[in-house]
């Protein structure tokens, strides 16, 4: 199940989500959806209302048709899970069962310390609860937390969440990051420098200092801060120069103080 | 638009999530309802394909009536965004375009840093893409990092975790805690020692210690930790003490070190 010929493609596999009574196949189709969009394949059912397979379910999933092909069904939540050793239930919070209850992003931490075919999350069917006869059999309960005036997640949206915290614990995707074109070349400081003092001399001859003569480098400043915040790639900058000259091409014509 | 009578409604509003020419009802209301799951209330449409109010909506918002009932209709891009300082384009990374890119994570931290009314998220039509024109004017894109080889995410799965993470962010919920039942007083050391000692006590008496004396310290240890980990109520501890207690009644009548 790790990624093939695709370069883009990664490795997919990880924890099962395992599904106990689904019932309708759209809800089946769009888990296995959310599944692959945080990497996951292995989609387990237990005792699905309307059988398996279920073509509906293909029809819903968007082409996440290797997680639907390769599901696997259990009659009973003991049978689906005897093999794992660490077993989450994805349930509300449950008045009767003292149980530690974690976040999906403590949930993922945990899971990612065992191996992925020993790991498994459990969801109740589309009301999102699961029987207490299920919970109970779980190490730990994972308990989603919402505005708790509005808590009723779709099904699929409940395994969205848990299966990209999952993605994201596993992931070292940098917080914040600059989008790269393949040509986004990023000018550097000499560039920069030669467009600031071309702008600053132009605006000099235009008189723009003369009226902040006292703020003079506070205001260079300000200029430069405002560029410079950017990563201007030297096509950018080359942009820039390029309105510059446009711009006093335009007021060359006039006398450079006749506005205002 | 904060909560009112029930004690457990949060304060929702936030953020605007604004979804630039969506197209199927279905998805608007899917997405109301994914908003409230995250306390947002505040949903714009700019050009939405099927006109506004539109029917179908409702019926997939399952009970989201809140946000479907206050939302804005905009022609344009710019005419939505006007009053916002701070606004974040959610799509796919675009090629060329240069701007900051942050996880919804690191969105979330940065718009709870301006004030609601100011802040605003757009997505993009069905396929979760926003045209460039659009995404030139955000101040960052939210890319979602996903499964590179399968990143396509419904509409309302991508607001889910956009509106997630701007929950996450404003709450404190710790990574683990105990389900706590109402009834669920946790017992105190001096309960559970009572129980070791009984427990040790009679497996003494069966001769369990004999076997492994020069291990005694150390098998105690672990019994003991057995139930240490567990922060057992009052109630479980008297339950322990009950199946102790018909354990040694049912060996009672036998001889002690009979079995095996």
């Amino acid at each position: 199940m790790a990624g093939t010929d695709n370069s883009k493609d990664m490795t997919i596999g990880g924890p099962a989500i395992i599904l106990v009574k689904p019932q309708l196949g759209e809800n089946i189709g769009m888990v296995a959806r959310a599944m692959l969009n945080c990497g996951l394949s292995r989609l387990w059912l237990v005792d699905p209302r309307d059988g398996w397979p279920n073509d509906i379910a293909w029809k819903t999933a968007s082409g996440a048709d290797v997680v639907l092909d390769n599901v696997k069904v259990f009659q009973t939540v003991e049978e689906a899970i005897k093999d794992l050793t660490l077993v989450f239930a994805t349930t509300a919070r449950p008045r009767d069962i003292v149980k530690p209850i974690v976040t999906p992003e403590q949930a993922a931490i945990e899971a990612q310390a065992v191996p992925d075919e020993q790991v498994g999350f459990l969801f109740g069917r589309e009301n999102w609860g699961l029987d207490n006869s299920a919970t109970v059999l779980a190490n730990k309960i994972i308990n989603i937390p919402l505005n708790p005036a509005f808590s009723s997640l779709n099904l699929s949206q409940a395994v969205l969440l848990v299966a990209y915290a999952y993605l994201k614990q596993s992931q070292n995707t940098p917080a914040e990051y600059l989008s790269t074109r393949r040509d986004h070349d990023v000018a550097n400081q000499e560039s920069l420098l030669q467009f600031y003092e071309r702008l600053e001399g132009a605006i000099e001859e235009h008189g723009f200092f003369s009226r902040v003569e006292e703020k003079r480098e506070l205001m260079q400043h300000s200029i430069r801060s405002i560029f410079a915040r950017n990563q201007l790639s030297n096509q950018e900058v080359n942009i820039l120069h390029g309105i510059l000259s446009a711009l006093l091409k335009i007021r060359r014509p006039g006398s450079k103080k006749s506005q205002k």
